[in-house]
């Protein structure tokens, strides 16, 4: 091995990459599919200020205002509160891998495919997993998509004796709002916490983790919150936080292990200690999301994505489409599923609507691949004025979609 | 448990965060620390375009582009070269956690915190650790932080016959630059992986990751790329994805399960798949990173660096501070650290450069705490103004910080 050339110095021979010697172009979407949402202009102020250190006095201050704004958001005093430095599916992996030893057992309520990931990553960490509710997506009341507490957790409970259950809130592959009344209750009678994943429902419909009495909360950045990817909130009851420091093994992870991160985000009662360098600028993004939804406040922020969701549903009905999920009781707010009309190809709508329109909306995700279109107003995308911009593309889809086949 | 207000809707009882409802302050600072480092305009202006989707085309095409950009800043023809969603430790552990599996054994050369580090995840994922070479900080050619091929890694390897030998190349909290001449060969000779951490070197310091023959490298964003932090290049050698192939136990983390990014960032020959909403303005911001550095030449950014370094360290010098690495040869060019003078407390020093000159410079980390002063002078933060700037500073502080204590 020669690192030299001829002059003594180290040369470099991989030649330079040509096509990033050519400036950057992003061209303007408006993102109205399952997230990332467009972000609002105060975000995108906020992330493109120059750094602070990581421990720098005036970024702690920031974290501080981060936890308080995680629970207004989640409606908790839970101490450990905090973000993770990834996006929504590390604060999956954050939860599952600081609660979950070895040989626990685990019950993966799967409606959708966010509980295939959960049991997934529970099968990598050698957890036990119970089977949960498994199938193929229809429509409510089928217990494929929506998990009817009264027929299923209890026995599932009484059964499996699991640790854990974790449960999808917001489905955002199926559009389904799962409710999760009196499961917390019932999950603490057996001995076992609640886990609810809210990436796609915080702040778009109700969830109140105290009075809901779930012991493990998260969330992600990038869908009602109008923040860029890139951090997740996430919160744990006192319960899982008891569960953590029973802990015979340490968590298969140094950056999500939550002893280390509730240090470095001032949920104890040690001095605050360098854990590793977090994502400073995703963070005073997370800020903003987070002071932009306090201003607003919780009720009006749920009102507005019911709202506009009644008004997308209306003109999908009116534009002859038929809505996924049925019922609007459990139908999520921020993601709308709309079944492919008969006679399209999913995709000819979906890349019709991104080449005339500049407007993208998604197929389905893992159960629903096939089956739907998603539509979703989260945050800053949830107006009026998109509701009616995704209809009359949706109409021209419709229109020139089909002529096209003729 | 009621969720329902009097009105028959769900009611939100935790108050606002008052702090959250004020406007986010963030001072300007010269970050002269051991980074993050300041990040140019041009970075700042990409990380704050509007998103796009994390499948769409353009999307992928500056996935590409990073991934071309990575294989230039690493000198490698590796196809399986992408970037991990998270800071800097986040690669450390997506390396480990890929290449390892419970019962391999992994040397881990400790020369100071970095290796202290991957030793702690190393048993976090069950493996046997070898001892490696541990001890407190000292200086060149003590064999505490600077390890010396020909006296320990032989030894190390026939006797502990690892799978895998982590070392890092640039010490953050030492300031020593780790050579790694022969040492890919050695292990290679060995049937052991050569498991490198460059985060605080890449781009500073010549790494030729084919030439060297290293199997694993990483970096982060926020040092001599200049990009904030968020995004982590890694790269896999032939080696080491054959080595992953033939796991028995899929690695313990989905987030960043190197089988599923490979497919994500396309470096494999299915179709490109969802794999979870990658951080995007991150990536736009590391793509500039990359694009900078390409721009200028590895060999002009290595020389940029050297000359900046010795500017410093003679100024270190002429203030009459002593140099923590004697040997020019071994210096970090990135980091300097120079020892605590006698008579000062570097408490002192560092909160008076940062509210007098709103400038920071860190105390030392890990084994180098207490011990030292660390001045990181990265990428963008790499100028003559700066070293003169920092230099001033000093020679305030050690006029005023002593005068305060007479």
């Amino acid at each position: 091995m020669d690192l030299r050339g001829t002059a003594g110095h180290p040369m470099a021979t991989i030649p330079l990459p040509q096509a990033l010697l050519r400036p950057l172009a992003v061209p303007q979407r408006l993102l109205l599919g399952p997230g990332p949402s467009n972000v609002p202009p105060r975000i995108l102020a906020a992330g493109s200020q120059q750094l602070l250190g990581h421990m720098h006095p005036e970024m702690l201050q920031v974290m501080d205002e981060i936890k308080a704004g995680i629970q207004y958001a989640f409606q908790t005093r839970n101490r450990l509160t905090l973000a993770v430095s990834g996006t929504g599916h590390c604060a999956m992996e954050a939860a599952l891998l600081n609660l979950l030893e070895r040989g626990d057992t685990v019950l993966v309520a799967i409606n959708g495919i966010w509980g295939q990931r959960a049991a997934d990553i529970a099968g990598r960490l050698g957890t036990l997993r119970a089977p949960g509710c498994r199938g193929a997506a229809g429509t409510w009341p089928a217990p494929e998509v929506l998990i009817h507490p009264p027929a299923f957790f209890p026995q599932g409970l009484a059964r499996h004796k699991p640790s854990v259950l974790f449960i999808t809130h917001g489905e955002s592959s199926t559009g389904v709002l799962q409710p999760l009344e009196g499961l917390g209750e019932l999950c603490h009678r057996h001995g076992c916490l609640l886990l609810v994943d809210a990436v796609a429902s915080l702040g778009g419909a109700p969830i109140l983790m105290d009075q809901q009495e779930i012991d493990v909360l998260y969330s992600g950045s990038q869908k009602v919150l109008s923040a860029p990817p890139g951090s997740a909130p996430i919160s744990f009851s006192e319960r899982a936080r008891e569960k953590m420091l029973r802990r015979k093994t340490k968590p298969p992870s140094f950056y999500l292990d939550m002893g280390c991160l509730a240090n470095y985000w001032g949920c104890d009662d040690k001095p605050r200690m360098y854990h590793h360098t977090a994502p400073i600028n995703s963070f005073f993004s997370l800020r903003e999301g987070l002071a932009m939804l306090a201003e607003m406040g919780l009720e009006s922020s749920w009102e507005r994505h019911r709202a506009n969701c009644t008004l997308l549903c209306q003109g999908l009905r009116e534009l002859g489409l038929e809505l996924f999920v049925k019922e609007e009781a459990v139908r999520l707010p921020t993601i709308t599923t709309v079944r492919v009309p008969k006679g399209y190809a999913w995709q000819e709508i979906t890349a019709f609507l991104m080449k005339e329109h500049g407007l993208e909306i998604a197929g389905g995700l893992g159960p629903s691949v096939g089956k739907v279109l998603r539509i979703g107003l989260m945050g800053y995308n949830s107006t009026k004025d998109n509701v009616d911009r995704v209809l009359g593309a949706l109409r021209d889809a419709l229109q020139r979609c089909r002529r096209s086949r003729l």
